[in-house]
């Protein structure tokens, strides 16, 4: 068969109207961070799990290649086609509907194409909590959140993206639709393939819905914002946090004063409080069961403690909702002012939380010698050991020429101190085209058989987003 | 090669007092319900992962079958060898080690062969607490709660030992040691291996070791007691309480009427509090990260707030700490209690927790008219949706005479029904020997495949524990 008989069975399938070819399906090609673009056989934009189902079989029929797209927002080029023209994108933005809210069970189930914001809202309106939240939740999709397992702010309390989602219906390789939508907490009848597929990056099948937990809505969230001269000591305050606040710490937040340094010189209008005189700040949040009054004396107290204990050098509370969501912006600004400030190296890692301060230690040192002048853009979510550790080019250098120059170096740098810590190197982003060449360095060749046995034996055709996690085999 | 000469060489690599035979073998055969006994080869009880991994890799080479067992406390059977007599028993008693204990992680790292009580009091001597808790922690090891992923009472708030599982060191079935063992809350490096041996009954490899989440312990634990008129009571009490608890909200469990006559018939110095006057009670617990105080201020308020609402019939609050264990001893003794009664049928099912009421609804009038005169021992873990769901013949009958004659069709009605409402034949106990033959009719062939895919990937010889979990291919 031809490539334009998949693409007539396609249109039979979707219909003529959801076969994008050309530069139709340009905007499905480019990668988020405009660092990649592929060239796709054809964007096809199924209505339904049965037309994914469809879809799925006939590209397998035909052996073509398929990749899975939600939202587009990943960051390590996993949601784009190759750069052949051969492979169909398979997009799952017209899949919104929300299927089901069960407010007694306390669970949502979703169609994968649902933004990950407008899920937010519903389950707002039903009167409870979906707390998966990251920086993309504007544009990224539910999909492809728990196909990357993604993180963000709130995985301190809730976990990630896994660890929010009950079922899954997923289209198989071969076409087939394994109903999982399971709204159980309890099911110990077999292999967890959720757990599977949660996080394959679409590699094992294709997400169609999934049934997720909901959480009570907190009576109250508050912020605390606090300046500390060492690792050792933000470590320390967030053991304090841990036993004061129990499950009521939702947030913490680990930003270096240079991060800091960045958003007061692209956004001085938002006004960081204590980057100046202090080595690190940290972002408290805590959500409360009972009111704001409550989430105060609580965060009071916690602060008066740290101070008694010389952990905490300056320290404020936020005053109000608008204080809360400006400190919040402060945080959530460094990504973009990073950019705003020129070309840089990210790394999304993580080690132990114990380990977070030896691991900061040795890398700017190494990094330092080797490259004098680099500047250290360190943040992120301390509470799960999990940094954005990120390189600036050495003030007054070009930082394109830099970056080209040294990016190889310096993470391969960063990645072997991660593994001499029991590191990850991709904590939150996952592996995509990025990282699957870093992957035989930092992970065991049992894991690496494992998870190759396991993709054969459920993609013997490799039609699945290949070349993605793993390298495809020849 | 020989049955004797595999025997020679589990010596060599663990010592002749470890490798049993004979009468020596006769308590490691024996299921713990007593509803089956197996022969085993031998019992072989290496001391450290490297003879776990020699051991394997030399059943392996000559085709024997292992069956992996901790403390044999599991209730389906899994963790007994057939009666073939070709099996190698392998206990994992001996490697009982805790190898780390990092506080700021919150982590600890311990052997499959602990004892999950030593291990509760290991967390609680380091100053956190390791909130798996079930009733047969005594004896248990955490090996096979990981390998079952047991449930419990606190799965309400802290999830199954699945979610309290950062990491594993486990023997794959070719004898090679996949070195798994993350203190990592947040890794998308590769398919999640973790989550796949959790709950495989030993039939993918052997757990060796585990880091295990730890969270801080809470200030105060205090329980309330309230009894209902109804199942939809009781959810409407869940929810209430899940709203205004939020995550202190450590407990709550149901108990049928009849479930606590028999606890007051069989042990009438517990005391049991407003059983005869209402069709449900239950047990409400609270882990308070403020107070003894603050926690009875909440549950008062609770209760208070569910009168009014008309939930709730009558209620006390624990006064002490005494009476906390008091009240928890009474559910804790449903189990035992119904033994004294007589041979019973059990089923350990879940469903979503807003069709608790239908199903047993529909459950018990299904069951009085089959079998008129059958007494409904209801009780479980209502925030998770699981029930004890355990049925004891008519008052009278001759119980063994009765469960041999109608133990079959009244599971086969029970599951059917568990079925239609979406919900688990297996919520807790796992698949093992006992109900891998009801697999097919309550999985789809779509996620049997998918298992059977991934069983032969992994383990292509079926040496690791074959025959549970999933029936032996011809």
């Amino acid at each position: 068969m031809t490539p334009l008989n998949l693409i007539e069975t396609l249109i039979g399938i979707v219909g003529p109207s959801h076969v994008l070819t050309g530069d139709d399906a340009d905007s499905y090609e480019q990668d988020w961070r405009r660092r990649g673009r592929g060239k796709a056989l054809c964007v096809v934009r199924p209505g339904s799990t049965d037309q994914v189902a469809r879809v799925v079989k006939a590209c397998s029929e035909h052996g073509v290649a398929i990749v899975p797209q939600g939202g587009n927002t990943g960051l390590v080029g996993g949601s784009i086609p190759d750069g052949s023209g051969t492979q169909v994108l398979l997009s799952l933005r017209r899949m919104i509907a929300v299927r089901a809210i069960d407010p007694q069970n306390m669970t949502m189930t979703v169609e994968a194409g649902c933004v990950l914001q407008s899920l937010q809202e519903a389950a707002d309106q039903a009167g409870f909590l979906l707390p998966l939240s990251l920086g993309a939740e504007g544009s990224c999709t539910i999909g492809g959140n728990l196909a990357t397992n993604a993180g963000g702010t709130q995985v301190l309390r809730y976990g990630n993206a896994r660890d929010l989602c009950l079922g899954l219906e997923v289209v198989t390789p071969q076409g087939d639709v394994w109903e999982g939508l399971s709204g159980l907490r309890k099911d110990n009848t077999g292999y967890d393939l959720r757990d599977l597929f949660v996080g394959s990056e679409g590699t094992l099948g294709v997400i169609t819905s999934a049934t997720l937990k909901l959480y009570p809505k907190p009576a109250a969230q508050l912020t605390a914002w606090a300046a500390l001269a060492s690792l050792e000591d933000a470590n320390r305050l967030l053991g304090l946090a841990h036993r004061r606040a129990g499950a009521s710490l939702t947030g913490f937040e680990l930003m270096n004063r240079f991060s800091l340094e960045l958003v007061d010189k692209h956004y001085p209008h938002l006004r960081v409080p204590m980057w100046r005189e202090h080595a690190w700040c940290v972002l408290i949040e805590i959500s409360d069961a009972e009111s704001e009054l409550h989430a105060r004396g609580l965060l009071e107290q916690l602060l008066e403690n740290a101070f008694e204990e010389g952990l905490v050098a300056d320290a404020i509370v936020a005053e109000n909702l608008k204080q809360v969501h400006d400190l919040w912006h402060i945080r959530e600004s460094i990504t973009l002012a990073q950019t705003e400030e020129g070309f840089n190296v990210k790394h999304d890692i993580s080690v132990p939380v114990s380990r977070i301060p030896e691991f900061v230690r040795q890398a700017d040192a190494a990094l330092s010698a080797a490259l004098p002048g680099v500047r250290f853009v360190t943040f992120g979510h301390l509470g799960d050991g999990n940094l954005h550790y990120n390189i600036q080019a050495p003030a007054g250098s070009d930082a394109p020429t830099f970056v080209t120059a040294h990016e190889a170096a310096i993470s391969t740098l960063v990645y072997d101190l991660v593994s001499q810590h029991a590191g990850s190197i991709s904590a939150e982003h996952g592996v995509g085209e990025l990282k699957r060449h870093k992957l035989p360095q930092h992970k065991s060749a049992v894991a690496l058989n494992l998870m190759r046995a396991i993709k054969s034996a459920i993609d013997p055709l490799n039609t699945m987003n290949p070349g993605r996690v793993l390298e495809s085999s020849t």
